[in-house]
């Protein structure tokens, strides 16, 4: 049976860690930002644009711009549908190819025809704080606030952009096999039984 | 390190015989309808009474009630509420006696000093209606449309319930340890690895 796994995550929850873990553990590939990075070499734009037009909310753009337009949405709004069929198809192409992990991107919703595992990564605000301050030096000179607020704003764009994609609401538990609560835990331990479970969930 | 491990759960998802089966695996005591039946036994009431009362969305009472009287909801929902309390003490004296698992009542609220390791169960609409199928003669003779709205109904009861006696969202990924979607699992597959799970969460 294939093996292919989708991370949905909240932003400092740690999906992107769990997903490295779970690619160790299960020797399977694990893409997150590469996904961008292909993407923005098989197009003329910096893999920076391409970030920033990935999991983006497009209404936003569309809001901006509407004061100048009535008709059509503006430019930001195309190149952001265009990236996000671009990953799609490249997200396509790598579940064709071999068992892997994918981590965003509505990938449960691209690959629904694999019936992949689907995974949603959540955390509480203090475990999003802890974990965003010990990833990068910029967020330990932020305030709590400010960080929580950088959080919000991220998870607000996740959201806009896989229900754009899809009928479902981003992060319902019904939506997924199993949503974990990495609050307060380290990573490294729960991989062992999660591993466990989707051999499980996958026996019958 | 105490195991104290409470289930909140959709109906038709399974939850019970989840609950059930961890006691098996955990040689725990896993409590469910027992405390409506202990609650009513402590009081006049009778079990199927108490169970009507028991998470119960109690504005509903109230709402019907309003037009009779402006100041004071009517005895039902006073009942509710007592209630309500009763199954929150014996809940904490069961807690304070031996490991255990609750089945529903905001255990997880009501038990949060023991830091429990919070569940909960959901499923989609096509294993719900099986499930509800397979465990009573009656469902079987209903239409799946009946067999839904029934679920709605006592899990919007459930919702309302809960956030009574809750600052949180019942069924939000993030105020549960871990949700599993039972839709189209056989639950007793799931139980190893979950126990695996259990004992990893608490290791640290």
């Amino acid at each position: 049976m294939r093996k292919i796994i989708t991370i949905s995550r909240e932003f400092g929850s740690g999906g992107r860690e769990l997903g490295k873990r779970l690619s160790d553990a299960l020797s399977i590939p694990c893409y997150d930002h590469q996904i961008i990075e292909t993407v923005a070499k098989n197009s003329s734009l910096s893999p920076e644009y391409v970030e920033k037009l990935s999991e983006n909310d497009i209404t936003s753009f569309y809001s901006a711009t509407i004061g100048h337009s009535f008709i059509s949405p503006n430019y930001a709004v195309v190149q952001s549908v265009q990236v996000a069929v671009a990953e799609h198809e490249l997200i396509k192409k790598l579940a064709s190819e071999s068992d892997c992990i994918i981590v965003g991107r509505a990938a449960d919703v691209v690959l629904a025809e694999y019936a992949p595992f689907n995974i949603f990564v959540c955390a509480n605000e203090k475990s999003k704080i802890e974990r965003c301050c010990a990833r990068s030096t910029n967020s330990a000179d932020l305030s709590d606030k400010v960080i929580i607020k950088k959080c919000k704003e991220i998870d607000k764009r996740r959201k806009a952009y896989y229900e754009m994609y899809s009928q479902n609401k981003w992060g319902d538990a019904v939506n997924y096999d199993l949503c974990i609560n990495t609050s307060g835990k380290q990573i490294k331990m729960l991989i062992k039984p999660l591993v466990e479970y989707i051999k499980a969930w996958r026996s019958e």
